[in-house]
């Protein structure tokens, strides 16, 4: 398959990366430090993207920012920022990307399980993972020629806690989350969320 | 109680600022055709209309727009009319209502069982839907002084079904999706999704 993974140089994005690398080929982009880049909260630089790789079997994205801050201290660019990038930069990359898929081609998207198992701090991700969460489960009803779309939703990152100096238990290896995108885009699901949280295997 | 029914004209609206005013004061507050008027999508009229009502113990919104249109055929402006007006308008209801709120007092929010069964055409307004319902179980978390927060999901109201000639017995009366309204204002439960949908009681 040719696959193409938005926010390669991520955490998750390299892990996907490597995995989908053993038996497939693999096309890197993220918002900077990639030869393909791409800003998810501009919808021309998506458009320049896909008009860049063409064709595709597998779009991947681990990419998306939101603000983690407390409800009191969000302010209305916090808001802003996860819905104009994580949210709606992932539903454009399906809405563009619909074309460019080839038949029978994948979405997996990238949500988070602050969704559905908040936590203080987390009220505008939890907004914007929910509602991706949501439409994907819409979206797998109408998208044509056979294409499919999961959502990817991966609890604390092993990497990351180590890198923000914290308890690093309650994370799965990000070469673990990255088997739980593999399951997506080889297997043949589609409209679901699958969660990537460490003790779920 | 004082409580303030923003969509007070609209069909579920009236019936939930109906069923309160059995016992409890109401302001009826809504786009249009209201003597308090708010814009949903414009933060600044919520302002208004928060400091033209003063303290009030219970906030209930059944507003919010958003598209019902093929996946294919939704424009960059109807994701933005869901986002602005269903979605950010309730979630900035409660941004600003903290403040207005009375200790112990309510926000019922409006979502709509679109954000867990979706159909073909909602694939924005199930986004929405589930986006709100996440801020709803995030902010429960952090609301001051004992404050509530609360979303009701409808599924199709029969009123609608009848106006809309269409079949209308997968409808719930509008009278009985207003008491499911009235259960989140007068119980204590918080961070709930209570789904109003015919056939639930």
């Amino acid at each position: 398959m040719k696959t193409l993974v938005i926010g390669a140089t991520g955490t998750i994005g390299a892990a996907v990366a490597q995995a989908l690398e053993a038996r497939h080929e693999v096309l890197r982009a993220s918002h900077a430090r990639s030869t393909l880049m791409v800003d998810l909260a501009d919808p021309e630089s998506i458009r320049r993207l896909y008009a860049k790789v063409g064709r595709v079997d597998a779009l991947v994205s681990a990419a998306g920012q939101a603000a983690f801050r407390p409800l009191l201290a969000l302010s209305d660019a916090d808001f802003a920022l996860g819905l104009t990038n994580k949210l709606m930069g992932q539903v454009n990359l399906v809405r563009f990307g619909i074309e460019v898929l080839a038949d029978g081609g994948s979405f997996t998207l990238t949500t988070g399980i602050l969704s559905r198992q908040p936590m203080p701090g987390g009220a505008a991700i939890s907004m914007v993972n929910a509602g991706l969460e949501g439409f994907v489960r819409a979206a797998a009803l109408e998208l044509p020629r056979g294409l499919r779309i999961n959502a990817v939703a991966p609890g604390w990152v092993r990497e990351t806690l180590v890198a923000m100096k914290m308890d690093p238990s309650p994370g799965e290896p990000a070469a673990q989350v990255a088997q739980t995108y593999l399951r997506a885009v080889e297997g043949s699901m589609t409209g679901h969320i699958l969660d990537a949280v460490a003790g779920t295997g």
